[in-house]
């Protein structure tokens, strides 16, 4: 949720202090005083609190601006976090430094629906396997994303449509127990959209919407530099608007759903369709090798000129455009990431649902608006996870900005 | 906007002083140290610098707690705010003191049309015959509402549709001029949004959205207790959202609008064909009255149980229904409240409204989610507007929230 203003602005120098050192590098104790608008002995105090907190080191002294020599300020060398990323058909786990920076990174296929105790413990044994790699010791904080809904406070996926057996399960407390350090559970679409924020294309932006298409369809929103979660944790849930009246059945049990129009699941359905009626001679070729299409053949398809596998992307990226245009005029975001495995569609999918919404918007909130494919890939989940980590570590229990 | 955390908070003891003093009431110094967690001296002296600025006064000891008396602080007694609401036929002026509290209201029939110079003119002469009245002297700070898209950082209309002359017309500043006071403009519909916060159904929520149905329809959002108002400042243009591929025109130009389906000019010209075609006989009857229908005559019909009259509410809120289920799903909101001059039609549009609405939005945003009708009517905007100025006045420049 977005924090709010009021409460005790004093309390939050930590926080400040070492978000500061994480996105903008090394200080000198002046710089962090100017940077923070506290006294030089504020600054003093507080960094030879975190040093002893093992959080923050000091180095050697600051170049001269005239003077008395300031000394620099960094995060302590050591500090880990770890991002883990849960998808309905894998898992991808990576530890980074204190700037979150990614030192390694480990993907395995995963079926979701193994359950909450095989998937765990997969994800553990593949952390560990990298820690070891990387001879990491000390792990500080963790996020973790899961492809559902998640209360947030609880640390617990809420009745997740393609998770049987998670529902309520205790994730975060788990793994904080085995990790021995500091866990967040979010969704995987919050992650993905703080993952941009912090090392992708929205890193200079503060206000945009982050549109996944996987199997399914959702959307991060952040606002002011904050993930915005909403009332209930459930915000950007946008898989389920209707776009139609009637329409294919949806993995929630009703019908018209944008995701069972366009997302991952639905395109494969109506690839194989194609294929099998015999409209797609290429869809046919790629089902007859691998038995089962998925975006990539899509993807591949259309590379090839298939006229069939062109007109199911440009249905997909009309049904995204529809929705996308009404949140642009309610929402008036700066900017749109699209994001998630059907992003190997690329450019044709882009292309078709930056026209819809650039038609169907209003000119004053489209006028500067970028609609651009994510860079980062599979990566945003865990970078976005190490965030979310980051900032339950750095911003201290008591001191939240609440 | 919403505000961001980065910055100085410790620049913002005046605004945090006043707004608790507005929202609050009355407070001993102890009890403002406390709420605002500075010390003692601290308060002495912003209390002290604020009564000499005119904004606050100290009364008599406050009740004791054991120890030394503390004194009572509040705002200045004579502190006056104007809020001005433009609507697209009529508007309305009122005077508030330092809480808000309306301390007079008029209201006159005006046609937006006329253009800026004369409906400020006219709003003038009516808030200056209100202040004589209440005898007041010195205004400051007054807030202004417009039926249309405005930067609000510029303090200008930008390219409202139904407001000939106005485009770009230096509304602030010309009031501001003609005041002498500080003057803030925004839209209408979030206007309405910030009274209903203030003093309506949502003043004990902080994250809602409020869906003005009038002549258009738009929605204020409201998250953390603050107005978005979108990158471009045109967030919450959702009268324009298309809900069907082909319709009326609008008068933005395009078809299938919301608004051209369900706001109050469509539904007054649905209305009059319906009289005209001798479908709805309580309809006829009242044009050959009145010579023109309003959403009043269809009010009036429903209550009347003419079956045409109850079919035009209908499929209004049933899209405005579809359009909201889709925002709820993506901004997770804990309050929806309805209002403007349709709310004439009251629990028929509402009772549609929330069927939709709860119909197709996902439980998990529904569970806890009233959809209620404003309480405040025509007040909200008033309100809304003193309470803008409010906060303009008590965070002063430079010292804004950023």
């Amino acid at each position: 949720m977005l924090h709010s203003l009021a409460g005790r602005p004093e309390t939050h120098l930590q926080a400040r202090m070492l978000t500061k050192l994480r996105d903008v590098g090394a200080l000198s104790r002046a710089q962090l005083g100017e940077e923070l608008a506290v006294s030089r002995t504020t600054v003093a105090a507080e960094v030879t609190r975190l040093t002893e907190l093992g959080l923050a080191q000091e180095g050697g002294p600051a170049a001269s601006r005239g003077g008395r020599r300031s000394t620099m300020v960094d995060l302590a060398e050591d500090l880990r976090f770890v991002g883990i990323s849960v998808g309905a058909t894998g898992l991808s786990v990576a530890v980074t430094d204190g700037r979150l920076a990614v030192l390694g990174v480990r993907s395995v296929p995963a079926d979701v629906r193994l359950g909450p105790e095989r998937v765990l413990q997969l994800a553990l044994t593949e952390l560990r396997a990298l820690m070891e790699s990387l001879e990491v010791t000390r792990l500080i904080g963790a996020g973790v994303g899961v492809p559902g809904p998640v209360d947030f406070h609880r640390g617990v996926p809420t009745s997740p449509p393609i998770m049987p057996g998670w529902d309520g399960y205790p994730v975060r407390d788990t793994l904080a127990r085995e990790l021995s350090c500091a866990v967040v559970l979010d969704n995987d679409v919050n992650l993905m959209a703080a993952g941009e924020l912090h090392a992708g294309v929205a890193r200079r932006a503060s206000d945009f919407l982050f549109v996944k298409i996987g199997t399914g369809i959702g959307c991060g929103i952040v606002a002011n530099g904050q993930l915005w979660r909403g009332v209930d944790g459930c915000a950007g849930d946008i898989g389920h608007i209707r776009v139609e009246e009637f329409g294919p059945t949806c993995a929630c049990g009703n019908t018209g759903c944008l995701e069972a129009f366009a997302g991952g699941a639905a395109l494969a359905r109506e690839a194989t369709a194609a294929a099998r009626s015999g409209r797609s001679p290429a869809l046919a070729a790629r089902l007859e090798v691998t038995g089962e299409l998925t975006a990539a053949d899509i993807a591949s398809a259309v590379a090839e000129g298939d006229a069939q596998a062109v007109q199911l992307i440009r249905d997909s990226g009309r049904r995204v455009g529809q929705v996308l245009a009404g949140l642009v005029s309610f929402f008036n975001p700066g900017l749109v990431v699209v994001g998630g495995r059907v992003t190997g569609l690329g450019h044709a999918l882009l292309a078709e649902i930056r026209g819809v919404t650039y038609r169907r918007s209003l000119p004053l909130a489209t006028g500067h608006l970028p609609i651009v494919l994510s860079e980062l890939g599979d990566r945003a989940g865990v970078i976005g996870a190490a965030r979310l980590a980051s900032e339950a570590v750095y911003t201290p229990i008591g001191k939240e900005r609440t």
